[in-house]
C-alpha cells in the first residue's frame, strides 16, 4: 500500500520519526507533550490489525510512553485509540502532569491555543526518540 | 497481592466478569456501552507491567473490543489508558456510534446521567462475554 498521512493529523502534527511501519508524530503545541503513533495501514481499530503489527503497534505505545515520561517528566501518560472525528488508525500517548492546562480532565477538544515546538526542541526530541527506539 | 476494587470504580462500575487476574466493569450508565478492563496490580501504568500480564491486558482490550462491536453494534470502539483522576490502573473500552450522547466528542467528563443497565441485560452481557473469553 502507498501511506499517505491524513490530512488533519498533518495539519496538527510534526512528523518526527519513522519505524518499521509506523510513524510518529508531535503535536504543534508545546503546552502539552502530544504524540500519536500512526501505523501504515487502511485498517481503522487496532484489534483488526494483523497479529505481528498489532503487537508491535502496542510495543511502540509502551516504548514511547516510557521516553515521554523520561523525556518530559510526565507524571502520567495518556494513551488512545480514539479515532471518532479522524479515522486513520493513530494511538495517542500524552504526557500529562498535574497543572498542565488540561488537568485533570483529557485533552482531546480540550487543548487551548499554545505555542509550536521551536526547530531545536524538534530535532532534540527526534534525534532521542530514533536513538531510545534503535 | 490482595485485590481491592478503587472505590470510585466500584461506585462508577458493575463487576460482571473476572479471568485469569483481570475485572471487566460495565458503566452503571446504558446511554454508552463502557467497559473497563481493571488488572490486579499495585502499578499504575501499562507499559510498566510485566510483560506477560502486559500482552494479557492488551489480548483482552481487544477481545472486548470485538465484543463490544458485536454485541452492541458500535460503529467505533474508543481503547484509552488514562488514569488522571481515578490512579487505579484500567483500560477503557468504549463502543461509540454517531448520534450517541458524545458522538463526535470523548466520553470522559462528558456523559450526561443515564439509565442503568437492567438486571436482565446485566445478566445477558455477563453470560455472553464468559462465552466469548471462554
Amino acid at each position: 500500500m502507498t501511506f499517505s498521512l491524513h490530512p488533519q493529523l498533518a495539519e496538527d502534527f510534526h512528523q518526527l520519526h519513522a519505524l518499521d511501519g509506523c510513524h510518529i508524530l508531535l503535536r504543534r503545541n508545546a503546552l502539552i507533550p502530544w504524540y500519536i503513533i500512526v501505523p501504515e495501514t487502511d485498517l481503522s481499530e487496532l484489534d483488526r490489525l494483523p497479529d505481528r503489527q498489532r503487537q508491535h503497534v502496542y510495543g511502540l505505545g509502551d516504548q514511547l510512553a516510557r521516553f515521554v515520561r523520561d523525556t518530559h517528566g510526565s507524571q502520567r501518560v495518556n494513551v488512545a485509540a480514539i479515532g471518532n472525528l479522524v479515522p486513520q488508525l493513530h494511538l495517542h500517548v500524552i504526557g500529562r502532569s498535574p497543572g498542565d492546562p488540561c488537568w485533570p480532565g483529557v485533552v482531546w477538544g480540550q487543548l487551548p491555543p499554545g505555542p509550536d515546538w521551536n526547530d531545536a526542541e524538534i530535532a532534540r526530541l527526534t534525534s532521542k526518540l530514533a536513538a531510545v527506539l534503535a
